[in-house]
């Protein structure tokens, strides 16, 4: 089953919820590895086919669901001797999506622990320091977690 | 393609990537709008369905993964007359998940809005002062966003 059809068309706004609008366009496991890895700065068809090992036909699918979304845009290159072909690049939209990747970066690093513990750690350009996600009330102080509202 | 028995014997650490590891569990629409509404207050089967209009087996199977990925507790209660049945509860680890839902409806309010604008805002408990999720250094300073690493 197929949206990219139907989110090219039409952002699908039907839902008053933003959390279901979001997974409408983002819902399935390749579509965030995908932007995971152009957050990592791969670009190609092949070098997201190589690295998520996901079925070529899917990846096609899910990449013009992310171009149709406004998350990825696709751009022209051509290798000398060959056929021109697109790459991928992510747009305002797609890098906004950071704080979503870093939320299930930071879950799954406590939740769901690697042996060896975390790969990669968020930090600050530049200087490297790391960085983490909190909530801050409208004055910017953190505000500690609470139970669900 | 059903991963419901996978995960309830063993957990997917398989790959080095947390956000992998995260998504192998939470991966489609279904899971992460479940727990959304085990937030809201959500306990029984039958207000899953009803909310999420989730075909019955679809439900059966992603509640199933939840449980036994430790997001959801299982607890049996009894109407009067009627049989034995089960409700599910976040545990902590689903509580904290609160993050990835948050990034998930701040980037819808923004990048896929309702036109009649945002519908729940994230609010403090007992001030319902608004908040929202920063980047922090290690000495809680926030951080601006920056372009990916």
């Amino acid at each position: 089953m197929s949206t990219s059809a139907k989110t090219t068309d039409r952002p699908p706004t039907e839902h008053a919820c933003a959390i279901h609008r979001s997974l409408d366009l983002l819902g399935e496991k390749w579509s965030l590895l995908i932007i995971r890895d152009a957050f990592r700065g791969t670009t190609r068809f092949s070098g997201f086919r190589d690295s998520l090992g996901v079925p070529s036909d899917i990846l096609t699918a899910r990449l013009a669901t992310l171009v149709g979304a406004g998350v990825l845009e696709r751009r022209a290159y051509r290798e000398p001797g060959a056929r021109e072909r697109s790459s991928y690049h992510l747009t305002a939209r797609g890098l906004a999506l950071k704080t979503v990747l870093v939320a299930l970066q930071e879950w799954g690093d406590e939740f769901v622990p690697n042996p060896g513990g975390p790969v990669t750690l968020v930090r600050r350009a530049g200087t490297h320091e790391h960085v983490a996600l909190v909530f801050v009330d409208d004055a910017g102080t953190p505000v500690p977690p609470a139970a669900p509202a």
